[in-house]
């Protein structure tokens, strides 16, 4: 009975998907002025392509992402879904009954895409030798794979976190192959406590012995730097008030304090845990580059300002925020719908109340359907909702 | 000329002071379980000592501070004042022409007072063998001290964060020999975030090669998780405007974005020399031990409730609390505020308005000087000012 509750729940997501690789033998010149003399995507894809090709959406997704949002690899009873699989599947906020959805990983990343972990033309894998990727460089990247996909213009390009930057910069540097930006608990520019706590999570990695200047590939990997690097950046995802509710001052060991340096309370367990599962699926120089991308975005980057940069948009924005978010906070985000309204952009900006932090833009899946679903099904009926705040 | 400006500001303040050390054969039973048998505290004093000894102030100092909290060891013109200089003097908010101030180093410290880097019976540092100390502890000493300098009553024990946490310990546990306690900056129990970020820069350490749980008297010391577990902390003494305001997305290297892993904004450079200062003068056994005593720090330990714990109070409480602080909240100080009240304790509370995070307290020397100067001034007088709010 319990298998055929789950087995229900399971197929009415997207179900098995497989991960599918692009190959591009094109050169990819990187605006740090490195470049890349070909490079793989990998990437999945839900739903179908309609005749006209006008119903992509391009999920784009954060620092430890990948391109597996929704749905299963395995038939596993075992395995887990896809990083967002609440948001992708027959009647969810990105509907599969109607649009056609793509999420490709981070070119940079250790997913399947080139990244630092790939082996360069001299077989070894890349190590600190791979050259620095911003977010610019994984939307060129991306773009490549819409046209080896045939779709010129994209319904929609979505993001949370990272993801919305990607989605932002999308409508910058492309902008007639845009049809909405869905920017998601994001920043338009990271701020100095942003990049200050990446700059840790990195030290973190830089002191782990085994992280060898990057070249640890044929050894044991800098697990215990990464660990802490990860630590520090999930303390950043959630709230004070949902870590306060989640564990309060609970301890392993009954009310007992243990008074030795094992976890003693609940949470230190728990963010342990976090570090170690981390490291199992994630490369540490990925993770350094990637947090060098989040620092460098500004999408005033190559412009005179932020303004001369959202000049270049000719879609319609939708902008959430979320109250407890003190990663991308609403005054970032605020910031964005400022800029855009500022150049006469259409934007709708959606503030939310929740708890969870930077967290609930995955969790709050109600309020997110809402929003996210009923923004995209206005976008369909051609009518848009531009905010006055 | 300059110099001579230097020099009149050195002398205006408590000038040349020295480190004493108290020793103790007492065997101190700690709240752990674990016991010292003996100990020595690091002090300094500055003022006098008045003919009924009843002007005497304990300043409780924080995680990373020591005894030396005003003026100078050497008459060296490079060197830098005390922790808290700005506070102690003549004229100033503990002004040393009316109270004999007393700072000591906290056991579980590495500045003179026993600690995990102190020598054990069998003549190598105690290392992991030191027992664990809790706040209460660390009072307790503190309470050796004043017997022994014949000091029955304290005119007033004062402290921001965990200063602020022994100053409440005093209250609760010697009742009878505290005449106010002003709790700035401080929580009466450590939330859950608080217990995150400190077990983050714990685990920093532990992933230290050279740390070899504990053991590492002999060797290198872990000097990058230190570093790093340092800069975790540093974080959380900022704002997140006073970072932007600070630093913003200056780089080191004029305007352009350097495309390596040094520093590349100057955020990174300053927290890695924040990092790196803090190695040279901090034992990172000791960190370990202090923020377990923070993490496991609730004032109502050992009672039903904090009220109960709150109810053995029969002194005055100055409670501040800084509007950009999001270590120790204001929401966390109006707890202890509202639990002194609902227990008809006498507490005035002040909520300042500033912009530099948990620091403030020792930046925002003015507004201090004002609320704590005129505080102490008014109990001088025998006037107080309860706070309903």
């Amino acid at each position: 009975m319990l298998d055929e509750v789950e087995d229900t729940t399971k197929y009415a997501s997207v179900g098995i998907v497989e991960r599918q690789y692009a190959h591009f033998d094109e050169t990819l010149y990187l605006r740090g002025g490195g470049v890349l003399e070909g490079f793989t995507l990998a990437y999945e894809t839900y739903g179908r392509l309609n005749a006209n090709r006008s119903n992509a959406i391009l999920i784009c997704h954060a620092l430890s992402g990948d391109a597996h949002v929704a749905g299963y690899h395995t038939d596993d009873p075992e395995e887990k879904p896809g990083w967002w699989d609440d948001a992708v599947g027959p009647g969810k906020m990105f509907d599969t009954n109607q649009f056609f959805v793509i999420c490709s990983n981070v070119i940079g990343g250790c997913q399947g895409s080139t990244g630092p972990s790939s082996r360069a033309k001299d077989g070894k894998p890349y190590g600190l030798r791979f050259p620095f990727v911003t977010v610019a460089d994984m939307v060129l990247a991306q773009r490549h794979l819409m046209d080896r996909l045939g779709i010129q213009k994209l319904f929609s390009v979505a993001g949370g976190s990272m993801g919305g930057m990607q989605a932002l910069q999308w409508a910058v540097d492309y902008p007639e192959r845009v049809g909405s930006v869905l920017f998601l608990a994001a920043t338009a520019r990271s701020s100095t406590q942003n990049i200050a706590f990446n700059e840790i999570g990195r030290q973190a990695i830089y002191a782990d012995p085994n992280w060898k200047n990057g070249d640890y590939y044929d050894g044991n990997a800098p697990a215990n730097g990464l660990a802490v690097a990860r630590m520090v950046g999930h303390i950043t995802y959630m709230s004070e008030s949902s870590l306060e509710d989640k564990f309060g001052r609970r301890t392993q060991n009954g009310n007992r304090l243990a008074y030795h340096f094992n976890t003693d309370f609940a949470v230190e367990s728990y963010l342990k845990h976090q570090g170690e599962k981390f490291v199992e699926r994630f490369d540490a120089n990925s993770y350094l580059y990637i947090t060098k991308a989040l620092d460098y975005y500004d999408v005033a980057d190559g412009y005179e300002s932020m303004e001369a940069a959202l000049k270049q948009v000719q879609c319609a924005f939708l902008v959430v925020s979320i109250s407890s978010d003190w990663l991308y906070t609403a005054a970032q985000a605020r910031e964005l719908v400022d800029g855009l309204q500022a150049v006469g952009q259409d934007v709708e900006y959606r503030h939310i109340e929740a708890t969870f932090g930077h967290d609930s833009f995955l969790v709050e899946v109600e309020t997110m359907t809402e929003i996210v679903g009923g923004y995209l099904g206005r976008q369909l009926k051609g009518e848009s909702e531009s905010t006055e705040y």
